[in-house]
Protein backbone atom coordinates (compact mmCIF):
# COMPACT_ATOMS: atom_id res chain seq x y z
CA UNK A 1 0.00 0.00 0.00
CA UNK A 2 1.73 3.34 -1.30
CA UNK A 3 3.20 6.09 0.87
CA UNK A 4 0.33 8.79 2.25
CA UNK A 5 0.47 12.14 -0.60
CA UNK A 6 -1.50 15.47 -0.37
CA UNK A 7 -5.16 16.08 -0.12
CA UNK A 8 -5.73 16.05 -3.49
CA UNK A 9 -4.54 13.36 -4.46
CA UNK A 10 -5.43 11.22 -1.84
CA UNK A 11 -9.28 12.40 -2.72
CA UNK A 12 -8.78 12.69 -6.41
CA UNK A 13 -6.23 10.17 -7.38
CA UNK A 14 -7.03 6.47 -8.17
CA UNK A 15 -3.67 5.16 -5.99
CA UNK A 16 -5.29 3.18 -2.91
CA UNK A 17 -3.90 4.71 -0.43
CA UNK A 18 -6.20 3.63 3.12
CA UNK A 19 -5.86 5.41 5.68
CA UNK A 20 -5.57 3.58 8.68
CA UNK A 21 -6.27 5.43 12.32
CA UNK A 22 -4.28 5.06 15.36
CA UNK A 23 -5.18 1.66 16.04
CA UNK A 24 -4.75 1.10 12.29
CA UNK A 25 -7.85 0.36 11.30
CA UNK A 26 -9.97 1.59 8.80
CA UNK A 27 -14.44 1.58 8.93
CA UNK A 28 -16.52 -1.10 6.57
CA UNK A 29 -19.81 -0.83 5.80
CA UNK A 30 -21.25 -3.63 4.37
CA UNK A 31 -24.63 -3.73 1.96
CA UNK A 32 -26.60 -6.81 0.74
CA UNK A 33 -25.71 -6.60 -3.14
CA UNK A 34 -29.20 -6.99 -3.40
CA UNK A 35 -31.93 -5.34 -1.12
CA UNK A 36 -28.91 -2.75 -0.75
CA UNK A 37 -29.85 -2.83 2.81
CA UNK A 38 -27.36 -2.20 5.60
CA UNK A 39 -25.83 -5.53 6.90
CA UNK A 40 -23.36 -4.52 8.92
CA UNK A 41 -20.31 -2.00 10.00
CA UNK A 42 -17.46 -3.53 11.05
CA UNK A 43 -13.35 -2.97 10.78
CA UNK A 44 -10.52 -4.07 8.87
CA UNK A 45 -6.74 -3.57 9.43
CA UNK A 46 -4.41 -3.59 6.52
CA UNK A 47 -3.94 -7.72 6.58
CA UNK A 48 -8.15 -8.00 6.69
CA UNK A 49 -7.93 -5.55 3.52
CA UNK A 50 -5.52 -7.38 2.05
CA UNK A 51 -7.46 -10.89 2.58
CA UNK A 52 -10.83 -9.46 1.47
CA UNK A 53 -9.25 -7.83 -1.25
CA UNK A 54 -7.54 -11.11 -2.67
CA UNK A 55 -9.79 -13.63 -1.80
CA UNK A 56 -13.25 -11.75 -2.92
CA UNK A 57 -14.70 -12.63 0.41
CA UNK A 58 -14.81 -10.34 4.03
CA UNK A 59 -12.43 -10.56 6.19
CA UNK A 60 -12.43 -8.40 9.52
CA UNK A 61 -10.82 -7.37 12.53
CA UNK A 62 -12.37 -7.50 15.70
CA UNK A 63 -11.50 -5.33 18.14
CA UNK A 64 -12.84 -6.53 20.76
CA UNK A 65 -11.37 -10.32 20.09
CA UNK A 66 -8.18 -8.63 19.32
CA UNK A 67 -8.02 -10.68 15.82
CA UNK A 68 -8.29 -10.80 12.41
CA UNK A 69 -11.51 -12.64 11.58
CA UNK A 70 -13.09 -14.20 8.08
CA UNK A 71 -16.47 -13.45 8.29
CA UNK A 72 -18.64 -16.58 8.65
CA UNK A 73 -15.26 -19.15 9.82
CA UNK A 74 -18.03 -19.98 12.62
CA UNK A 75 -21.48 -19.75 11.64
CA UNK A 76 -20.85 -20.13 7.94
CA UNK A 77 -22.35 -17.19 6.74
CA UNK A 78 -19.64 -15.87 4.41
CA UNK A 79 -19.34 -12.40 2.46
CA UNK A 80 -18.89 -13.01 -1.40
CA UNK A 81 -18.09 -9.47 -2.21
CA UNK A 82 -19.20 -7.80 -5.54
CA UNK A 83 -17.88 -4.50 -5.52
CA UNK A 84 -15.74 -2.20 -2.76
CA UNK A 85 -15.64 1.36 -2.78
CA UNK A 86 -13.56 3.66 -0.92
CA UNK A 87 -14.71 6.83 0.29
CA UNK A 88 -13.16 10.83 -0.43
CA UNK A 89 -10.93 10.67 2.38
CA UNK A 90 -10.01 6.97 2.17
CA UNK A 91 -10.64 5.75 5.74
CA UNK A 92 -13.54 4.03 4.79
CA UNK A 93 -14.77 1.28 2.83
CA UNK A 94 -18.11 0.19 1.39
CA UNK A 95 -18.70 -3.17 0.73
CA UNK A 96 -21.75 -4.83 -1.65
CA UNK A 97 -21.77 -8.58 -1.10
CA UNK A 98 -23.85 -11.36 -1.41
CA UNK A 99 -24.85 -12.41 2.19
CA UNK A 100 -25.04 -16.35 2.79
CA UNK A 101 -27.63 -16.78 5.73
CA UNK A 102 -27.62 -13.88 7.95
CA UNK A 103 -24.76 -10.97 9.44
CA UNK A 104 -25.51 -10.28 12.54
CA UNK A 105 -24.60 -12.93 15.13
CA UNK A 106 -27.63 -12.15 16.64
CA UNK A 107 -28.87 -14.31 13.78
CA UNK A 108 -30.94 -11.68 11.87
CA UNK A 109 -30.04 -11.22 8.73
CA UNK A 110 -28.92 -7.14 9.28
CA UNK A 111 -27.06 -6.20 12.75
CA UNK A 112 -29.84 -2.90 12.38
CA UNK A 113 -32.99 -4.49 13.28
CA UNK A 114 -33.90 -1.81 15.69
CA UNK A 115 -35.02 1.37 14.71
CA UNK A 116 -34.36 4.35 16.98
CA UNK A 117 -37.98 6.67 18.36
CA UNK A 118 -38.54 9.71 19.74
CA UNK A 119 -41.26 11.46 21.54
CA UNK A 120 -42.16 13.34 24.48
CA UNK A 121 -38.81 13.67 25.50
CA UNK A 122 -38.26 9.74 25.84
CA UNK A 123 -35.94 7.98 22.75
CA UNK A 124 -36.60 4.09 22.68
CA UNK A 125 -35.85 1.55 20.13
CA UNK A 126 -38.31 -1.08 18.16
CA UNK A 127 -37.97 -3.78 16.49
CA UNK A 128 -37.86 -3.77 12.80
CA UNK A 129 -37.04 -6.68 10.21
CA UNK A 130 -35.47 -8.63 13.62
CA UNK A 131 -37.02 -12.21 12.88
CA UNK A 132 -34.32 -14.68 13.25
CA UNK A 133 -32.51 -16.66 10.19
CA UNK A 134 -30.66 -18.83 12.75
CA UNK A 135 -30.37 -19.43 15.98
CA UNK A 136 -27.26 -18.13 17.77
CA UNK A 137 -27.38 -20.93 20.14
CA UNK A 138 -26.68 -23.56 17.76
CA UNK A 139 -24.32 -22.44 15.22
CA UNK A 140 -21.98 -20.48 17.78
CA UNK A 141 -22.05 -23.67 20.40
CA UNK A 142 -18.31 -25.18 21.00
CA UNK B 1 -29.30 8.08 27.51
CA UNK B 2 -29.69 4.94 30.29
CA UNK B 3 -26.54 3.52 32.20
CA UNK B 4 -24.92 0.48 30.64
CA UNK B 5 -26.34 -3.30 30.78
CA UNK B 6 -25.86 -6.08 30.17
CA UNK B 7 -25.20 -7.82 26.55
CA UNK B 8 -28.29 -9.60 26.10
CA UNK B 9 -30.12 -6.36 27.39
CA UNK B 10 -27.79 -4.12 24.97
CA UNK B 11 -28.43 -6.64 22.03
CA UNK B 12 -32.13 -7.68 22.44
CA UNK B 13 -33.38 -4.97 24.68
CA UNK B 14 -35.34 -1.74 23.82
CA UNK B 15 -33.36 1.01 25.56
CA UNK B 16 -31.21 3.47 24.36
CA UNK B 17 -27.98 2.94 25.14
CA UNK B 18 -25.77 4.01 22.43
CA UNK B 19 -22.04 2.63 22.66
CA UNK B 20 -19.53 5.76 22.31
CA UNK B 21 -16.02 4.62 21.83
CA UNK B 22 -13.16 5.96 24.11
CA UNK B 23 -13.08 9.28 21.89
CA UNK B 24 -16.57 9.85 22.66
CA UNK B 25 -18.10 8.41 19.19
CA UNK B 26 -20.38 6.38 17.29
CA UNK B 27 -20.27 5.63 13.79
CA UNK B 28 -22.68 6.67 11.52
CA UNK B 29 -23.48 5.07 7.72
CA UNK B 30 -25.41 7.69 5.95
CA UNK B 31 -27.77 5.98 3.15
CA UNK B 32 -30.06 7.61 0.57
CA UNK B 33 -33.89 6.53 0.89
CA UNK B 34 -34.81 6.83 -2.26
CA UNK B 35 -32.03 5.37 -4.18
CA UNK B 36 -30.32 3.25 -1.05
CA UNK B 37 -26.87 4.47 -1.83
CA UNK B 38 -24.21 4.65 0.96
CA UNK B 39 -23.97 8.64 1.07
CA UNK B 40 -21.06 8.85 3.17
CA UNK B 41 -19.81 7.33 7.12
CA UNK B 42 -19.24 9.94 9.58
CA UNK B 43 -19.31 10.27 14.00
CA UNK B 44 -21.53 11.48 16.19
CA UNK B 45 -20.67 12.37 19.61
CA UNK B 46 -23.72 12.38 22.49
CA UNK B 47 -24.43 15.90 21.15
CA UNK B 48 -24.34 15.45 17.55
CA UNK B 49 -27.09 12.27 18.53
CA UNK B 50 -29.05 13.86 20.40
CA UNK B 51 -29.33 17.06 18.31
CA UNK B 52 -30.22 14.68 15.33
CA UNK B 53 -33.33 12.42 16.97
CA UNK B 54 -34.37 16.20 18.11
CA UNK B 55 -34.35 18.03 14.54
CA UNK B 56 -34.97 15.28 12.27
CA UNK B 57 -31.82 16.84 10.31
CA UNK B 58 -28.31 14.91 10.24
CA UNK B 59 -25.73 16.18 12.88
CA UNK B 60 -21.61 15.20 12.82
CA UNK B 61 -19.06 15.35 14.79
CA UNK B 62 -15.61 16.41 12.72
CA UNK B 63 -12.63 14.53 14.42
CA UNK B 64 -10.45 16.64 12.28
CA UNK B 65 -12.21 19.50 12.59
CA UNK B 66 -13.03 18.70 16.18
CA UNK B 67 -16.19 20.17 16.57
CA UNK B 68 -20.24 19.46 16.18
CA UNK B 69 -20.72 19.72 12.31
CA UNK B 70 -24.83 20.37 11.40
CA UNK B 71 -24.40 18.63 7.78
CA UNK B 72 -25.04 21.40 5.12
CA UNK B 73 -24.66 23.83 7.13
CA UNK B 74 -22.04 25.71 4.71
CA UNK B 75 -23.25 24.03 2.04
CA UNK B 76 -26.71 23.91 1.91
CA UNK B 77 -26.74 20.23 1.33
CA UNK B 78 -28.38 19.25 4.66
CA UNK B 79 -29.32 15.36 5.65
CA UNK B 80 -33.63 15.31 6.51
CA UNK B 81 -33.52 11.91 8.27
CA UNK B 82 -36.10 9.34 7.39
CA UNK B 83 -35.32 6.51 9.28
CA UNK B 84 -32.75 5.85 12.01
CA UNK B 85 -31.74 2.14 12.66
CA UNK B 86 -29.37 0.97 15.70
CA UNK B 87 -27.13 -1.97 15.34
CA UNK B 88 -27.09 -5.09 17.88
CA UNK B 89 -24.01 -3.57 19.85
CA UNK B 90 -25.41 -0.23 19.63
CA UNK B 91 -22.09 1.32 18.59
CA UNK B 92 -22.81 1.60 15.10
CA UNK B 93 -25.99 3.62 13.50
CA UNK B 94 -27.51 4.05 10.23
CA UNK B 95 -29.42 6.79 9.04
CA UNK B 96 -32.00 6.92 6.11
CA UNK B 97 -31.70 10.62 4.69
CA UNK B 98 -33.21 12.77 1.74
CA UNK B 99 -30.19 14.21 0.85
CA UNK B 100 -30.44 17.62 -0.64
CA UNK B 101 -27.60 18.42 -3.43
CA UNK B 102 -24.47 16.29 -2.20
CA UNK B 103 -23.34 14.53 0.66
CA UNK B 104 -19.36 14.72 -0.45
CA UNK B 105 -17.33 17.78 -0.08
CA UNK B 106 -16.02 17.33 -3.38
CA UNK B 107 -18.82 17.71 -4.34
CA UNK B 108 -20.25 14.33 -5.46
CA UNK B 109 -23.65 13.34 -4.44
CA UNK B 110 -21.74 9.71 -2.39
CA UNK B 111 -18.11 9.71 -0.71
CA UNK B 112 -18.26 6.56 -2.37
CA UNK B 113 -17.18 7.48 -6.10
CA UNK B 114 -14.23 5.57 -6.43
CA UNK B 115 -13.82 1.68 -6.80
CA UNK B 116 -11.11 -0.44 -5.27
CA UNK B 117 -9.69 -2.49 -8.43
CA UNK B 118 -7.05 -5.46 -8.30
CA UNK B 119 -5.26 -7.61 -11.29
CA UNK B 120 -1.97 -8.73 -11.23
CA UNK B 121 -1.28 -8.46 -7.51
CA UNK B 122 -1.72 -4.42 -7.82
CA UNK B 123 -5.21 -2.34 -6.34
CA UNK B 124 -5.83 0.87 -7.76
CA UNK B 125 -9.14 2.79 -7.80
CA UNK B 126 -11.09 4.08 -10.48
CA UNK B 127 -14.06 6.39 -10.56
CA UNK B 128 -17.49 5.13 -10.67
CA UNK B 129 -20.55 7.75 -10.24
CA UNK B 130 -17.94 10.35 -9.96
CA UNK B 131 -20.04 13.09 -11.66
CA UNK B 132 -19.71 16.21 -9.37
CA UNK B 133 -23.19 17.59 -8.57
CA UNK B 134 -21.69 20.87 -6.96
CA UNK B 135 -18.41 23.09 -8.07
CA UNK B 136 -16.39 22.83 -4.26
CA UNK B 137 -14.68 25.78 -4.86
CA UNK B 138 -17.50 27.86 -5.16
CA UNK B 139 -20.01 26.34 -2.54
CA UNK B 140 -16.75 26.38 -0.13
CA UNK B 141 -14.87 29.67 -0.81
CA UNK B 142 -15.04 32.20 2.36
Amino acid sequence: MSTPSGINDIEEGLAFQPKFDAAGLVTCVATDATTSEVLMVAHMNEEALRKTIASGEAWYYSRSRKSLWRKGETSGHVQRVVEMRMDCDQDAIWIRVEQSGAACHTGRRSCFYRRIDSGEGRTRLSFVDADKVFDPKAVYRK
